[in-house]
Parts: structure tokens; sequence; C-alpha cells
């Protein structure tokens, strides 16, 4: 390989999800001394433009976001649509869903990374449109998802 | 709760059980452009005073580390011998393990956990004998299991 596919000073998130999220980030808020975050809800695909393996998505998740320095932890409670929240609680109930990346190009990273075998499983944007992510499938080669997160410079 | 368990700022490692840390970190050394690090065996009970559930236990495990601005991303081995590594990597296969904090004082952090329902699952010394960590049964609470990370002023 070339180059590196991620930069490792770029890991800025773990993300765990949970049946419960309002339930969960109280304990959080318990253990940290922090107050209960504000639960966020994801919208639909007609703004969040989710797609799952590359179609078209209604998936959506409850988020809560705790800020801990250079990582941000983020819970999150999945719909029941499929998605690669839904599947992980379905298959591995609650525990450390993906470890997030800070990404500059995510077409480059995605590409990268496909041709080491870690193709894209879920894609979206932001709930506020300021940026997209990206899960890819490296879970049998890096022992957990990776997400890529690109914050859009123009808006 | 009067004082808050855990400082979020003090969140210094990520812990990741894989059946081949060699092979998983030949993986993470390629995806982020690192020199395959070196393999530590930890040793057994004789110098690690490892206890699981409160008992002298010979478990040890191969482990992997890689440094990623604040988080070190570690890599966990676990031999057959019963440890939170072997459990989980039975009950969920290849995953993140857990996640580590600093802290000053790990008796009096033990006891505030416990006394919130999380008590303390495993125990050992660094395989340098510099300091000691401490598992404590989180997952339901939290989503994960904690570790709590003293190393030692007075060596």
């Amino acid at each position: 390989m070339a180059a590196p596919m991620l930069q490792p000073e770029t890991l800025c998130q773990v993300g765990f999800v949970v049946h419960d999220v309002k339930a969960t980030a109280k304990k959080y808020a318990e253990a940290f001394g922090f107050p209960v975050p504000r639960i966020i809800e994801t919208p639909g695909y007609d703004k969040a433009k989710t797609t799952v393996e590359g179609k078209p998505s209604e998936a959506t998740a409850k988020l809560a976001f705790f800020q801990t320095g250079q990582l941000v932890v983020e819970l999150i409670e999945p719909d029941k649509t499929p998605s690669v929240w839904r599947d992980f609680l379905d298959k591995n109930g609650e525990g450390v869903h993906h470890i997030a990346f800070r990404v500059q190009d995510t077409k480059a990273t995605e590409a990268a990374l496909a041709a080491e075998g870690m193709p894209v499983l879920q894609q979206g944007l932001f709930v506020d449109g300021s940026g997209m992510y990206t899960y890819v499938d490296s879970a049998a080669q890096l022992g957990v998802i990776v997400e890529l997160l690109e914050v859009f410079k123009n808006i």
C-alpha cells in the first residue's frame, strides 16, 4: 500500500449502540458529571439521504453526544429499520459500534479502503447537512466498523 | 451522586480483543501507515498479580499498542484461561472490549463505581509493574466495560 488510508490523529469519535439512548445518556451524565445532553433525532431519507448498502433507506436514530477531549462519545438508539446500527444491536447487543476518523475527501478514502476489501456499508448526511458520514465494513480486518466523517467546506 | 466518578478528559484508550494480535496489528499498521508494533506478552500471576473476580489468575494476553493522539488503541489476544478478554471474545467475537480512563486513586474510583452497581471484574499490574489496571462491570449501564489505569508515582 502506497500511503496510509487513515490518519491516526484524526480519530475523533467512539460510537455506541444502545437500546434506550435517554436512559444510557443519563447514566453517562451521572458517571461523568455532565448535564444530560439533548437527544437528537436524525431525519429520514428526504433530508439525510441515507443509503444502506447503496440503497436509499428511511433508517433513523436518536443520538446523544458527550465531548471528552479529542474524542466524542456518541450514543445511538436505532429505529427498527435495517441499518448498520440496528444490525449491530440485534446481533451483538449494546456495545461499541464504531470508531470514527475525520477525512478531507470521503470518495478517495472510501476508494482506498474498498480496494483493501473494506466496502461502504452505510452513508448519509449530518442532521444539519453540514457534512457526511460513511461506515465501512472493516470489522473482519480491524475488529471494528470504521466511520469516516467529512465536514463540508463550502456551506 | 455527589461528584463525578470519571473525568471525561482522562479517556485515554480504546481496547479491542482479537483472535490473532499479530495479524490484526499488521492490518492496522497498513491502514494507518505505522510500522508494525512490537507484540508484548503479559506475565502470569507471579508478576502481574492478576485477579479475575477477586481470585488469583494465570490469564495472560498478547498486546499491541498504537498511539493516535489522545487515544491509544490497544489490541489484545487473550490466552484460553478465563478472563474479561477471553469471555468477551468467546461471547461477542472480535470487537471493542473497553474504554479506559486514567485515574489518580484506583481504590476511591473503584468504590464509587461499585456503589453505583459497577463492581470490579479484573485487576492486575502493568507488564513492567509501573501501574495497575482495573476492569469494572459497567456494560449494563454504560454499554461497555470501563478500565481504570493508574500509574504509580513512587517507582
